[in-house]
């Protein structure tokens, strides 16, 4: 198949993107799609509504996920999946998760007008729900299909309102039998296309990165206890001030992590100080750190040294210390001959591209540790995402589709 | 006159002392005394009483400070001015001004009671504010004898209701020319005696302290702009990072002022930032700097070289700075004759001493631009003020009063 500039394709893709970004649309223009909320539910059905105008045959299975059906000629007791998600956090883009289900959905639809039926089975998805934006919960979509969560999972789990998530689910007639499971067995392999949420394609001037590893991650919440005491009475020697020895922790483990240059990042994005008034030495500090990298043994170094330098930090200065680590993810590798026939196919195609790591979570970790599994970026603009002002250009999306269309047909034709 | 250990002096201080502390108490064993309401009123209307069972020819002045005069046999057109301040912090303690007030009344009647009439008039000042605590402004009582204020300043500030100063001082019959003018031109010097407000004295096992300065004082609020981004997806390299630059500042400043070792203390007590969320990266950072010394050209190089080093971080950075000083207030000297006989006077007692900086504001400070003025602390126990758990030994206590008795002895006798 030859790589070919198609203005249809392009007006295909930016007619789709408007017409789901109006679903839950904000008077922001953002996009707000919460799991099993009302503008959720009407965005899956449109979805399921338009792959079948779009020739696949489709159904929902019991927590909600969407599945458009390319039955193959050869092979049909395996899938290969391909999509993406369906919820945004509360006033998100356009883009973020929607342009993977659509872009899955316009290769699959374009291939089979191109070619006819495949070899093997296809199946776009737009999954429920990855982003943990209404409960303190994330990939109930992917999660479900490979058999991470049960649905037993969703009456331990709340949103704001205190709802659970499964009566949110069986207020939509959801996880009640109603559909068909959602474990499935049959999964051959899954490949995703995103945004990539980040500067780096559209800084260094490329269209499109294969993506190599999700990172792994650390987060903490770093505690210090020291004493409160007249910021004028109360000479430097004696002082056990809280904020003073965090300030060094976070210049630390930040300026560390800069020296790294081996693509570690570390993030002090809260902190908080008691009682936090001008003229008192801050007497209790709370920072989280978020650290993240794709090797574990790189991460898990940096952060045994950081925090060891934290506990140094925090007797110098007299301050008792309390480190709690919340979430300790490991890296998920996506699959290295995936990845390379993909590496292969720009290549040939003339495609800039450079192969990338996410630092941020998506579906494809949870398939990665489940089915061999791929994932694609296409720039973001500014690298803004959870913004009504994410946006990347119709060039980057419709390069997406190309790509996505000639890694399905090698795979499935 | 010789230094004497005097049971029932401690007894008189004590009853005093806890007398004073019921008016204005609060739920959890502190004094509220906030000017010009109900429990200050009360609390000024049983100090002038009590100043006249004392011996004391009392009277108000037209902003509610509570003179008590001894007149002096052979001078009587300069006064010697011997107190503090009445008003209290939310919930402060019964020693934060209130000592000062009663030390000298204590001294004052028992100069009389052993040797009559002084030489030299005396007036016991209990004054109407010096906190700040319930309208944006300070020194209220030292400012309007000092010529620091004038009444027409009373319309210009609010409380935290919206009402005025002058609204205040009317519904308690002040400032419309009932009483006396506020303004003075027969004080000679001002004596004040106060808590330390802080730990030395207790730490250093000393009783009693002449203050040789009160700081001088800057207070800045420095804002850093950067960027936020996502934590994962935003490399080292490219980030403008608010907290991170911050957190450099705060540490080198702290780190800086405790090197000094010269008596200079920086304290950052405020910090706030944004978003504060643990995996974005921080966009914009505020945060409260308080430096203090009592000389001012070490207090003022300390701080145009710790700016120039926060331009150097902001710049390194690529966040943008706005530095804004709010409070540039030179430090002022204790006059050092009369400081000197102190000393003499502590020394030839056998008092356990030593010179001090005071490193809070007091009505001294007020004073000692206009007038020789002296201060004089006591110990307070762990440094703790402006708390309900403020406390001083009544054998401190009682050694302060007996200074007290011999400086006016002295300067009176």
């Amino acid at each position: 198949m030859a790589f070919r500039t198609s203005a249809p394709l392009k007006e295909e893709i930016a007619e789709r993107i408007n017409w789901l970004g109006l679903i839950g649309r904000t008077e922001n223009d953002g996009v707000t799609r919460l799991l099993y909320s009302e503008s959720w539910m009407e965005a899956q059905s449109a979805i399921k509504k338009k792959m079948e105008e779009m020739g696949l045959s489709a159904r929902f299975d019991d927590v909600g996920n969407v599945f458009g059906r390319v039955e193959g000629t050869e092979e049909r007791d395996r899938v290969i999946l391909t999509g993406s998600h369906i919820d945004t956090v509360v006033d998100g883009g356009k883009y973020d998760g929607a342009f993977g289900v659509l872009a899955a959905m316009i290769a699959v639809s374009r291939l089979q007008q191109e070619y006819g039926a495949p070899k093997k089975t296809i199946e776009t998805v737009a999954l429920c729900e990855e982003e943990g934006s209404r409960f303190h919960l994330a990939f109930w979509g992917s999660g479900s299909i490979t058999g991470r969560y049960q649905l037993s999972d969703a009456s331990k789990v709340t949103d704001g309102q205190d709802v659970t998530l499964e009566d949110a689910m069986h207020q939509l007639g959801f996880g009640q039998g109603a559909y068909p499971l959602a474990r499935r067995e049959d999964i051959a392999c899954f490949l995703e296309t995103h945004i990539e949420q980040g500067q780096i394609l559209e800084h260094e001037h490329l269209a499109w990165a294969p993506v190599s590893h999700i990172v792994g991650m650390k987060r903490m919440i770093i505690r210090l206890s020291g004493e409160s005491n007249h910021a004028g009475t109360t000479p430097m020697a004696g002082r056990r001030d809280a904020l003073y020895a965090a300030s060094q922790m976070i210049s630390d483990v930040v300026g560390h992590a800069k020296m790294q240059n081996n693509g570690l990042v570390a993030t002090v994005g809260q902190i908080s100080i008691q009682p936090n008034v001008g003229n008192v030495i801050p007497g209790a500090c709370t920072f989280a750190l978020d650290v993240r990298h794709h090797e574990y043994d790189v991460l898990h170094d940096f952060c045994t040294k950081e925090l060891e330098n934290f506990r140094l930090i925090a007797e110098k200065e007299a301050v008792a210390l309390d480190i709690k680590t919340w979430l300790d993810d490991a890296p998920v590798k996506m699959d290295p001959v995936m990845t390379q026939r993909h590496v292969d196919l720009a290549r040939k195609a003339g495609i800039p591209f450079k192969k990338m790591v996410s630092g941020a979570g998506h579906d494809s970790q949870i398939f990665g540790v489940y089915c061999p599994t791929a994932m694609m970026f296409v720039p973001s603009h500014d690298g803004i995402s959870h913004s009504p002002k994410e946006f990347t250009k119709i060039e980057d999306l419709a390069t997406g589709v190309r790509m996505l269309m000639k890694i399905l047909h090698e795979m499935a034709y």
